[in-house]
């Protein structure tokens, strides 16, 4: 086999003024321009053939990413792809328990995301030199060799490889052929922002209707009285047969959040999605434990720092879904990891998305999911924001409310050359444009 | 009052080659040069009065920590001290749960040790223009105005300002002035690390006997039998009613802790530090189950990210020591917040230190304690290890195994200038000769 030997990674900071027009405020992040770190890795001898990952950031914080991706670099700069895939947990214990660099971690925060923005390029490189997109190349792995790119530490005492491997389906055609014509069901997160006016959220609610949707998410948490106007607005426009989730981005303390929760039961919200800090694990499961008789579910885990945060939210009851995000924990072998705990415990993963690239991503991994490993669409979404989708070269395809599986090689990560030109940071066209 | 405006911070990443000679070597860390982001803040008008802080790190991944501290900076820079001080955890607040900056956080990694060194920074500041060591600041700071300095999100649940405000003593003058002559007992870290013969072991257990210590910690966790065999030297060196502590540097997965640390319970250890994860609270809680029958207490907290995983380790009943870290959270208001529940849940607190500038804060974290809140030395010590403190201008003073308070003004965090010329990383004296 040809050494795929990797010689450089480069790394930009691009940033969307999404700021200007209130997409995406909730009651914790008021203002995002939703960002990225993003990674492309080049390889030797080879013009064509690169890898592009990136990780998820707000505007300000993701020159710190950029920082962390150049720190990883000098791990990845000269290794030989064949050699990373044939020991990608080898490769992912290296490069997230360096020495040194552990301590400002370890698995968490800005060093983590920064993993997550390599080793998505990684599997991103690894899709097309299969010519095939992720969530192919994750259906046609043996299930040995895929359960062997997941780092076991930490999470041993609730799941074995061996157990992993018995987890995984017969490849099934039918599955795969349902996925590239019906497609994965889809949430909307659209109707309900912060920002938003009454006309607003009424009239995007009836286009969502109209598109074909059934799951709607709105923001909550900054003030009850405009909390129950605005969900008795949705619920009056979906009906009472649609599912309406609610998301509080870890406004409240515990106590706080079952009391607020509590006023809003007879909007028959599905679930509660980050009513607290995304570290207590305990407070989660208290919160869920109050929720319980009143039929609304703990959703959480955009914020969940790795598979051990996840690993302790599912043994202690904590979440009735599971919020995976695409690239805070260190990127697929650890996503992975997480799926299949969650199904040991028969909690349905619901993906995080929206921001920059994380329909592109998690589209992939629920499909797989779908594929080999629970085949249950019941009570599993996938979160759908149409938003900066326009900068991707291979934008998901969302069909009457679902995702249908894409079918251009790599994980759909790649941003195109004018959209780089133009909203790097700081140099890129537009920001030097308004900064002058 | 005239005002204290914050001209600039300054931050620098300084280096010492500690990897040259397997000091601070453990199962985890093997080469750490120790390390660490060093803030200096400056203020108008005043080239006399500035502030000193810093967060620890290993070597590798400086970097990040600087440009996160770079990051916060303008949040920091133009405000006036004297309104800090004033609404210190309205302040906190500000600059943890910055809107977009969060994200890469929140309260975790990078960006919070960023927050410890800037935080700690202002304390100094603080206890210099009051022309206090750190830990009279915080004895004779007023309770209202000392709780005031703690943000509570995350934590009502299990403790209230109120509640905080109740526990602090009256002033106990008899209480200082045996700070200031008898001190805080201390232990040793420094009879066994891993890179060190068992001449060296030896030698050194009956030098720190001599000196007066009686609690000495062993690193364990990277070979069972080389761990017995410096068990059994390092015990019997001391005998049997001195302390003998282990610590693993979350090396283990849970099952693997519990067998290992039954292996090693003949020679009885007090405590086995750091079993696992960090993040994994439900997994210490079981581990703590598991070695309760043997008498071994689980320690942990030098990698706990905030104050809501501690909250969690008390409230599970994971931990029978708690070590909390000077700068891993947000500086002073985020630690006395831990001290605070430890008193509630009647868990001592054994500080961690060693690295660079550890020894130098938390005395004055653990003589407030004494003082101000437990007023209990039974189970609690500090750790102490004799390096890296010639490069302070007020090296911390072990006298018979006790620290003896400091008097000069400030957190002790203030590192010589010629120090910083000779290890500022890249350019200073030392690493450009190694790099030429």
């Amino acid at each position: 086999m040809t050494a795929l030997r990797i010689e450089r990674v480069e790394v930009r900071d691009i940033r969307f003024p999404t700021s200007l027009e209130a997409h995406g405020s909730d009651a914790m992040h008021t203002d995002p321009d939703y960002s990225c770190a993003y990674v492309t890795i080049h390889i030797e001898n080879d013009s064509v053939l690169k890898g592009h990952g990136l990780a998820f950031t707000l505007g300000r914080g993701t020159e710190v990413v950029v920082q962390a991706v150049r720190s990883l670099a000098r791990l990845v700069e000269g290794e030989d792809c064949h050699e990373i895939w044939n020991d990608f947990a080898g490769f992912w214990r290296k490069i997230t328990s360096e020495s040194q660099m552990r301590w400002i971690g370890p698995e968490k925060g800005a060093i983590h995301l920064a993993v997550a923005a390599v080793v998505n390029a990684l599997w991103d490189l690894w899709a097309r030199h299969e010519n095939k997109p992720v969530w192919k190349l994750l259906v046609d792995l043996p299930p040995e060799k895929l359960v062997s790119t997941i780092d076991f530490r930490y999470i041993t005492d609730v799941i074995t490889p061996a157990e992993c491997i018995q987890m995984l389906k017969e490849h099934r055609p039918e599955a795969e052929s349902e996925m590239k014509t019906t497609g994965f069901p889809a949430y909307t997160t659209q109707v309900g922002w912060l920002g938003y006016s009454d006309d607003t959220v009424n009239s995007l609610c009836k286009e969502f209707l109209n598109d074909g949707f059934t799951s709607f998410k709105v923001k909550v948490g900054q003030n009850l009285e405009d909390d129950k106007k605005r969900l008795k607005l949705v619920r009056d426009a979906i009906g009472p047969d649609h599912n309406l989730m609610i998301d509080a981005n870890q406004r409240w303390d515990v106590e706080e959040a079952i009391q607020w929760v509590t006023e809003l039961q007879e909007f028959k919200p599905l679930w509660i999605e980050e009513p607290t800090s995304p570290d207590d694990i305990l407070g989660h499961a208290t919160i869920a434990k109050a929720l319980k008789p009143l039929d609304i579910g703990v959703a959480t885990g955009e914020m969940c720092q790795n598979r051990v945060i996840f690993k302790q939210l599912l043994q202690a009851n904590a979440i009735s879904f599971c919020q995976i995000d695409s690239c805070r924990m260190g990127g697929i072998n650890e996503v992975i990891a997480v799926y299949f705990m969650a199904k040991k415990f028969g909690i349905p993963v619901c993906p995080h998305a929206g921001g920059v690239g994380l329909c592109e991503m998690v589209q992939h991994l629920q499909i797989w999911d779908y594929i080999s490993l629970t085949g249950e669409k019941q009570n599993r979404m996938i979160e759908w924001v149409d938003h900066l989708h326009e900068h991707f070269t291979s934008p998901p395809k969302v069909r009457r409310g679902h995702y249908i599986a894409p079918k251009d090689p790599g994980y759909s990560t790649e941003i195109k050359i004018r959209s780089i030109e133009t909203y790097e940071f700081p140099d890129g066209k537009y920001w030097s444009s308004v900064q002058n």
